[in-house]
């Protein structure tokens, strides 16, 4: 092992971490397009969207000219309770794979959520009791979300409802019980509640739900209920400013020690955790003052990027959403029951689709199994039992590694490892036991889904 | 919130971990007494254990002389991947209770075993493959301890066999996966496989096991399979030299911001991490260098300091394994299947026992509801989900706070916090839905499992 100066984990003091969030939109020479009322096609203002989110939050989602916004005191306790999080040096996994690559990966999985989710889950719970609601509605996927956003309303005494795509729901049942430990109320989606619900599911009956739908019954029953909003996890430009913690800190402790990564990897559902990673790197590179390969991993069942289209969509099935223009696989796409439930997004977020449009960074899907492999790999050397989508991550760390190897360069690598993999056994078990298949959507099924886009002129 | 210059955790830097682990009983005047060979009740010698334990380990469970060993640098190379551990000042749980008590608690879950269980497993793995043994077989009740030591074994490439209590393998089967994923077996215990498990299934059908049952399967597998030794997670002295890594770094870290603690509590089920999280302090105890209160906190469904004699008893339900000098409720004490497997042992490590024999500790037992309702509380305002092992020194913590808010007392509490709850879903939904029962076994069954005591003259 080389290099024995530099710590296994990094970890930042106190007094340096971030007190500003990173709005990297700020920094960008094209600027993600705007939001759309699905009505009217026009340009989505403060008070048309005030139905439905939190105040605050819709100033930071409109908000792409101010570079820094500060974290409020709160917040900032908050995170203290369980960031910074570790950058950590993959000592043991470089060994194994015997390359020059130096591997380090951002661990946001140390802590009750498991994963980074809770970075946005508590700066929404805030400005949701600021503005005196009596609680918010959320849509999760694999559970991550649902769970940190449980923990943060319970911290700030907010009720919590919880739709939760369900696939999930019955592959992780223990997930629910976590929410319900911090108050939450939980409900499969899609669901008989909603009438959103009850029409998905007259028109897909036995479908497995999609982030897409449950969405859709979140936003609906946020706008029924009184003193209620909606809240979301990825997607939204909000969560990427919040989640840009990740970024800040990762970039202050290389700097602490001098180290300049070459390639930056994670993993892209809706986006956040990419987007608050690279946040700060991708403002230097913007810049020029530095060059940096980024590179999105997504899933082949899900592949917004690799293959979907840049155009406006609707964000969630029920098309109740604003209109986004990002890649998209056409909001009616209801991805394969893959078990990383947190991919499975038909979108991506508008900033990070400006950015690969603009060819700032590259995407790559992979297939599952391979996914899997590389979990199993990390976990057996490093210790660390990841969630499949961080697990996406990894797979490609390890083979930019593995070229290094080829090629003899002592590249920097740097990854997210957004979160743990203990709610995810039933993914592990199927593929110890060989069940797992690696479903790869046809081009006539995104065909399909994508010719239901709404009519935008641009 | 007081104190701010205190940050929320204190990590050690790597140059400050200990390199050396520390013997508690080098310092003690009342040595522990001696492990007996079963059968002539004469002390063991080393050749007479080596059949089932590994060389290095069975010296360093008689080394009752040699105040510190040195940590090997393999395992310090492990360490450095998980460890140091914070220390986390309980900040918002003090402001929640509003106590002016100032509560500490060391936290040994950041790592994919989910407990400070994986800082013996690695050194007993080490000297297994230093030995140069094919594998070991071992017992596991919550399934920590076997979750870290498929961890250790998966690092040095050593089979791990382990017999998992019944009660736990049922309600966690998740838990069969992770370690499954390190490449380990799994079996329940009582199994059909055994000689031991066959007749313990014939005198108690039904059972649904116990750490006694399962370690007298493990021990009968090692000395039946050619290459394997047997392995402990508890109990054994060894174990608790290397869960001084616990107390040395939390004092270490106390040091380091001039904190001296008044209260220092721990869970105890065989007694290695509240033996670990003690040592240094009870060292300085001994010496008269200090004055501590040491809390032991155990299950009120497993009462073996409380309600326990102290006397010469087999570690084991199959009565193979040496006789140990320990507070024990009998060998053949099959405790309730309560939630909290990891505490479900018969008897107390033998160090502890003495120590308690003498009035250097104290020790309480605590009814399961009260333990879930501070997992609960402690969970909401702390943002980690503790395992209900854990939680029965979160409960003592909290009723000392509050003693000190009515007398006014701004006392320093430690607390080790072994691990998180992510397994033990299932014992909280019972917990949320009411189910949960607080068996106590009668004074009659304590008595009835006491007669079976080996006839040891002392």
């Amino acid at each position: 092992m080389s290099n024995k100066e530099i710590p296994y984990k990094i970890y930042l003091e106190e007094s340096e971490m971030p007190k500003a969030w990173y709005n990297l939109r700020a920094d960008m020479k094209n600027k993600p397009a705007p939001l759309l009322d699905p009505q009217t096609h026009q340009p989505m203002k403060a008070e048309a969207l005030s139905g439905v989110f939190c105040e605050e939050l819709i100033k930071q989602e409109l908000d792409d000219t101010t570079p820094y916004i500060e974290i409020p005191e709160a917040i900032r306790s908050f995170y203290k309770m369980y960031r910074p999080s570790p950058l950590v040096r993959a000592y043991c996994l470089e060994e194994k794979l015997q390359t020059p690559a130096k591997i380090y990966y951002k661990f946001e999985g140390n802590n009750t959520s498991g994963s980074h989710k809770l970075n946005s889950a508590i700066a929404q719970a805030y400005y949701a009791k600021e503005q005196g609601l009596k609680g918010v509605t959320t849509e999760t996927g694999a559970g991550q979300w649902g769970t940190a956003l449980s923990m943060a309303c319970s911290y700030f005494g907010l009720d919590c409802r919880v739709h939760m795509v369900k696939v999930s729901y019955e592959q992780k049942p223990f997930r629910r019980e976590v929410m319900r430990t911090y108050g939450a109320s939980v409900t499969p989606s899609p669901s008989m509640d909603t009438e959103v619900g009850r029409k998905i599911l007259a028109e897909h009956p036995g479908t497995t739900g999609s982030l897409g739908c449950a969405i859709s019954e979140a936003v609906e029953e946020a706008t029924k209920l009184d003193g209620y909003r909606y809240v979301l996890g990825s997607v939204l430009n909000q969560v990427m400013l919040h989640q840009s913690v990740i970024g800040l800190e990762t970039k202050t402790a290389l700097d602490k020690y001098g180290i300049k990564p070459d390639i930056i990897i994670g993993c892209a559902g809706g986006g956040s955790n990419l987007g608050g990673l690279i946040a700060p790197f991708m403002g230097e590179k913007i810049r020029s003052e530095a060059d940096y390969r980024i590179i999105a991993v997504e899933p082949s069942s899900c592949p917004s990027f690799t293959r979907g289209k840049y155009v406006y969509d609707y964000c969630d099935t029920g098309m109740v959403c604003p209109l986004s223009k990002m890649y998209t696989l056409g909001s009616g796409f209801i991805p394969s029951a893959s078990h990383a439930g947190g991919l499975r997004y038909h979108g991506m977020n508008s900033t990070l689709s400006q950015l690969y449009a603009d060819g700032l960074m590259e995407a790559i899907s992979v297939a599952q199994t391979e996914v899997f492999e590389a979990a199993e790999l990390f976990a057996r050397v490093e210790g660390i039992l990841p969630a499949p989508e961080s697990s996406h991550a990894i797979r490609i760390a390890i083979n930019e590694a593995m070229k290094c190897k080829e090629t003899g360069e002592e590249k920097t690598i740097v990854f997210g490892l957004t979160g743990t993999g203990y709610f995810d056994m039933y993914a592990y078990e199927k593929f110890h036991n060989g069940q797992m298949d690696n479903y790869v959507p046809t081009d006539d099924e995104i065909e399909l889904a994508l010719k239901k886009l709404p009519n935008v002129e641009e």
